[in-house]
């Protein structure tokens, strides 16, 4: 049943460099829900203090507001976003499966975006060394993941939250120093990823 | 409908130190679902092979083993046993409920964990000071979470996962430095606190 609130447009606070705000523009995407893009640079000046004002606390993007709602933090802005509106389900059918897509996306946050993103891509494009052993764990999260990843979308025969997620980090990933040797070592996840350029962010 | 893998015993491998061990322990309670613990302390020398060994890509903890399904990660953990097995339900019956559930988990990972556990209670025990700036972040942290406690469980009417992530935390929140003002400047969470000691896990 729908409640009139589904008449109000949601409204995401963020900026299309952010890996987090991206995950949450490729699901309202996959969702097919249509929002309102505030962009709000973290990294200004007075940016902080604009994205406390829009309601996070900690002065971060993404947040969401719909209707009286105001959320912060992308698990709940996303699932949330599956939850409440109409379209594809973007969560498995099944307990186990929903636990796959639960553990990759903990990958996600865990491994994949302070190894790939933050320990060898930025250090890559700002011309540093990354630390000692980073390469290392970096093939080791690329491992783990290509073992992960099913034949079609990384969960099953479609798209959820976790292709969201990684989707978000791919470019990241694919610049940084263990993404070189990513096409010979992780071929399901590059096969993956020419099918999930779809899921990359209009906005 | 039951099938026959709820009558296999699901184990989890994990440390009663670690927080994250904790949750899963406390989901495992608050579920009331029979289950195997085995000790594994990551800090012993071999206790990342053997995490490994037992499944886990990185050498962590904790882990879930039911039937032929091995998982890692907290997030995935929690909801599998949520999910797959009888027991009150641990999530909130509406979108917006289960989003603030979402969020609190979320700040317990990026905040609480990080800030009060790692950044003000380990510096203490172990007679350092923390680094500058961590006891404001630890009060924002406080705040906000006070903010969002509800009058009886975090997220309502019933315990839901946010209390066990919180619960998990708390005698490390209450000895870190942050800590020492929250009776005076957290009311809700200290009452809530009164309640939820009965969510500490018993293994």
């Amino acid at each position: 049943m729908k409640s009139p609130g589904d008449r109000v447009i949601p409204v995401l606070y963020g900026a299309s460099y952010s890996v987090y705000t991206r995950i949450c523009l490729s699901t309202f995407g996959m969702k097919a829900v249509p929002f309102r893009f505030e962009a709000l640079d973290v990294f200004a000046g007075d940016g902080p203090a604009r994205a406390r004002l829009a309601g996070h606390p900690f002065g971060k993007i993404p947040i969401l507001h719909h209707g009286d709602l105001t959320l912060y933090e992308t698990l709940a802005i996303t699932r949330y976003i599956d939850d409440r509106f109409e379209g594809p389900p973007l969560q498995p059918d099944d307990a186990a499966g929903r636990a796959r897509m639960n553990q990759f996306i903990s990958i996600v946050d865990t491994q994949v975006y302070p190894v790939l993103v933050w320990g060898l891509y930025v250090p890559k494009s700002e011309g540093r060394k990354p630390k000692p052993g980073t390469l290392g764990k970096g093939r080791a999260v690329l491992a783990a993941l290509e073992t992960l990843a099913g034949p079609e979308w990384l969960c099953g025969a479609r798209p959820t939250l976790a292709d969201a997620y990684l989707a978000a980090c791919m470019d990241y990933i694919i610049d940084s120093a263990a993404g070189n040797d990513m096409a010979s070592n992780a071929p399901r996840l590059m096969n993956w990823w020419q099918r999930a350029q779809a899921l990359k962010p209009k906005a």
